[in-house]
């Protein structure tokens, strides 16, 4: 391996987290710091040939505010909210951004830049962080759970990310928990996608509002069904409202079940919670452990610690830096 | 590593298989042959101390029978028909043989007869076995299923048994598919086992005789309800009795749902379906491909081979043979 000039002189990658609304970019270093940050609304209705253009206009955009050359730059990972294939390097299925499927985007960044750019799952990187910096730190068989408006996953094994035998492992989200429960966005039915996701939590919130039943909801959402949101109906449900404390719950046994699922198969020694769902806290991670604890074989439960993710919404541009780093040889700190 | 004497002179383990009812044992060389082999009743009923006495007096029987010493040998591999903990090499729960419970076995065997000494659960020991010779050559991300009494699972990831974090990785079995169903061997509701296992089915067919269902099972079997077995079951549905069908259709649906999960969580590049209910061949294989074809994500189902085990019931003997080679250097054949 290729050694870092050494510890006292960090070196830096450029991580991007391409989600389905924002595009997030960041300047981090080896030691995991964010050393700046930019945003801007992700490219939904370009064509695919201008994908790797604003992939490269974006990093070339961070290299002049940095007052950096590509030189300087130990590489550079894109995270896609989507399945890609490792052997292709290409994004084969981004239910969000579908003008970008299809794209070796991984090569034709490399080449427009000249710099190593690697490619991956959004939750993936999201489990190399916790794991580097987070919640993770030291353990080498963890799941990390991204619950956002869907439910990704990324598995540590033996120390490494586990991509399976194309690069689709960790699709956790599409466990099937009820053969002939309704219809999740992947088109199956009976996913946990379609019982406990952003997606799914805030539709049975909506449905019960329009079929009448009596909740703050509407209220708390200032009489906007739009504008119910997970975090909504999870304050609703705080606040002791029996409609979103009986979605809350239904969505958090699934969860629960599912994970008591994923203890049995893994045998992991940690479970992370992240996304933007798992800002509710202790409201779900209590829960989640009791379930996990009563459901998961004993010997298996006794042996997993069920935590909440600790960098937030970085945890995947900074895994996406640490994926660089590696896949160069470069010294992280950890 | 330490390697063998050379291809041509090849070496020789012993590997046990303690199951239910009988306990195997096979003298193995390095090309994977069974050289010799043996059966006698497992010890359900002698007390804890017993127990490495009783896999040590077997272990001597065969080194007499075939006129060798101890120091001919590589070592031994005990396969149990439970959960170990890697970390003490200890059976930390074997539901059949509960007396066995609690033993660390390994470190005793080794100690009684001065030879290396596995102690690892009977699924492991068929998914490496298949995959050293039969079903999976050359595969580096499977799950080999045997599907027997209970639904025991091995894993290999990237080319290497996944044992999990300490060791209990691999319960397919008890993936909750429905999480108000019945009750499961191991105490909890809804567990695949609880559907689609050997003795879930014959549970099934006893309950519709009992309850008066037409059908020719009772004939089938003789006459005695005790006599009823899932070959019974399936041979009967495939001459079209309606309550074995229904049987066998939905023990085979949750099986294939759950396969379809397990595709979506692992992205192997095969499964593999083997033990006693897998001699059913293409009644189950086909359907089961159809259900992973329908309901795992696409991508990922199109890259997995869904086949049958090719060593029956030797894959245990002939993975635990392997599993002393590889501890212990020896160059194995593949």
């Amino acid at each position: 391996m290729r050694q870092g000039a050494g510890a006292a002189s960090k070196q830096r990658a450029i991580s991007m987290d391409v989600g389905g609304t924002f595009t997030k970019v960041a300047l981090v270093d080896s030691g995991g710091n964010i050393v700046r940050r930019w945003q801007e609304p992700s490219e939904h209705d370009i064509a695919s040939s201008e994908v790797p253009g604003f992939v490269v206009r974006l990093v070339r955009g961070v290299l002049k505010e940095s007052s950096l050359t590509a030189s300087e730059l130990v590489g550079v990972c894109v995270g896609i909210p989507g399945v890609i294939d490792r052997r292709t390097q290409t994004i084969i299925s981004c239910p969000n951004l579908t003008n970008w499927e299809g794209m070796a985007l991984g090569q034709l960044v490399e080449q427009a830049l000249g710099l190593p750019t690697c490619l991956e799952k959004d939750a993936n990187e999201a489990a190399l962080g916790e794991r580097w910096l987070g919640a993770g730190r030291g353990v080498d068989d963890l799941v990390c759970f991204t619950l956002g408006t869907g439910i990704g996953t990324g598995i540590i094994v033996n120390g490494e990310l586990y991509r399976g035998s194309t690069g689709g492992a960790g699709e956790i989200g599409h466990i099937i928990v009820d053969k002939d429960g309704p219809a999740c966005s992947c088109g199956n039915p009976g996913c946990l996608e379609s019982f406990a996701s952003a997606r799914a939590i805030v539709g049975f919130a909506r449905d019960a509002i329009e079929k009448g039943s009596a909740s703050v909801l509407l209220e708390v959402a200032g009489g906007d069904l739009d504008a119910i949101t997970t975090e909504t109906v999870f304050h609703a449900a705080r606040s002791g409202d029996p409609v979103a404390m009986r979605i809350t719950a239904d969505a958090i046994e699934y969860l629960g079940v599912s994970i008591a699922s994923v203890v049995n198969v893994f045998n992991p020694a940690m479970i992370i919670l992240g996304g933007g769902m798992a800002q509710a806290g202790e409201q779900i991670l209590v829960p989640v452990r009791e379930i996990v604890r009563k459901r998961a074989r004993r010997l298996l439960a006794d042996h997993v610690e069920i935590v909440l993710a600790r960098l937030g919404n970085d945890a995947g541009l900074i895994g996406g830096a640490y994926l660089v780093f590696r896949t160069q040889g470069v010294a992280v700190q950890e």
